[in-house]
């Protein structure tokens, strides 16, 4: 099996994982399987699709549409079997196997922006970034939830970082593309991974709810 | 009077019905005069607007600009007389107009999708609800109501289900492009005004609020 | 000092106070470094970016990476001296030139559209007034806070009723593009300053607000 062959593959991995906690994601709140569908497509193929639409290029999943049925159909399956799917060991594998997926999302998606040469070098870092989490954050505006910009996860920094730090390199050292990009997407799911292990937010003394509490404290 | 131009009255009495039922939607919340007619304007046209930036095409309203004037006037009036508008029959034939406006933009987008041979056969039926939904989704999000996806009403289905039909017809049958585009379009229109007439919703088994009960009630 | 050369500082100087006013209007609610400068970003580019893709042209920071610098680096400044900022005198001039950025950006990009002859005359006026708010629009959407189209504030009518000057003079003055692009500029810059400074907001008759309490006093 070839590199491309395997980042295909993953990708489909990816892309399931993203479906399913795209459902898992608002099933809690009651949706019908219509609904579950649709939030679960757009969080698989969401940033990827805004991605092509800023770039002026196709949208990926009309060439190959192999993208959309894995989506609907990992999608129908984590409607039908939520209640197995949301067991606490079953779901702790989903976010792995999702931060695979934005691992390498992010990084293929910088790659591609880095090929067409297009607005180097904050448009692939954003271009990057926009990918892995957009898909996300379309769903939960359109479920009405608190979206993660909103949220003291650590879920889009790690990404942020990755991609930061896969377009400084690839500048640096053109000649070392695929291993800068495999070491790229190994940090985003290094760091990911040890922010759902550890269960890690981001600190407060990054966040402005700190300075708040501070100021208020500071009052009394 | 021809099949298109039929046709095309049909779509600005769709793009009217739209565009009041969207202003309708928003105005007891406490709404200005400029709120309603971007509001009403995006329920009209927002739809086939994400089309065909998905499409690639250029936006169908900048070659015929009868859809936006359309569009607008109707906002403005559905404005002015919304405690007319609003008494219960009046309101109830609105929601006719907007089922045969669902039906009708849903047909004609998934059709525009299999002329230009588009990712066949799923781009053709999301575009088909896309276009139906998008102007909807938009303006409930932009009004901070919670969208159809977390509701229980019986609207995006019975489009999905029109468009499914349309395309495996129409692979199958492709000689009869008018005849299914039409049966499609009145079957649509028909479980849409049942669902309306019946006061139907999505049973309770196609949603994941049920098995939250059950499990509730299992517990107990 | 050439117009043209004024005309980009003063861009750049409206793009600083979108990206400022955008994460302050943001960080009450308790934001981490990451989102502000997301949020911050997407409220100076937003809504030239959604122009841009309806055009069907590049989107314009691709050719002019500035804009993002600018942008990213007045979000970063902002979230790191918010309180500083939100102090009342330094947060109204901040207002201030947040309106000459809505009067530049409005102005220019129906201009924009006027040259390139997309849709007129009912397009220029919509891609001036979405230029101007579509940035402020898809940030509240995505912080979860009610957006400008359900407050009372005057913002969006100033440069609504500057768009539609401009273009109306233009197509009877074709002779005059710079004179009346500056008139119309200093009318949005003029009444949206004017909106500030007596804290005007929307007349009761001009919503619906208004007529749901007429009813309610009458019904009592």
């Amino acid at each position: 099996m070839d590199v491309a062959t395997l980042q295909y593959l993953l990708g489909m991995v990816g892309t399931i994982a993203f479906a399913v906690t795209g459902v898992l994601a608002v099933t809690p709140r009651g949706i019908d399987l219509f609904g579950a569908c649709v939030l679960g497509l757009i969080t698989a193929i969401g940033g990827g699709t805004i991605r092509d639409l800023i770039l002026g290029v196709p949208v990926f999943w009309e060439a190959d549409q192999n993208y959309l049925w894995v989506a609907l159909a990992a999608s129908l399956v984590a409607f039908l079997t939520d209640r197995f799917l949301t067991r606490k060991e079953i779901y702790r594998t989903m976010l792995y196997l999702d931060a695979l997926g934005l691992a390498m999302f992010a990084i293929q998606a910088a790659q591609k922006v880095m090929w067409i040469d297009f607005g180097r070098p904050l448009a692939p870092i954003m271009m990057g970034v926009l990918t892995a989490i957009g898909g996300g954050l379309l769903r939960d505006v359109l479920a009405g939830q608190p979206t993660l910009l909103m949220r003291r996860e650590l879920y889009a920094i790690p990404v942020t970082c990755g991609c930061i730090l896969y377009v400084v390199a690839l500048i640096w050292f053109p000649a070392f593309p695929v291993l800068i990009g495999l070491a790229c997407s190994i940090l985003i799911l290094a760091l990911r991974s040890s922010a759902i292990y550890w269960n890690l937010h981001v600190p407060l003394w990054l966040t402005t709810q700190s300075k708040e509490k501070d100021s208020n404290d500071g009052s009394t």
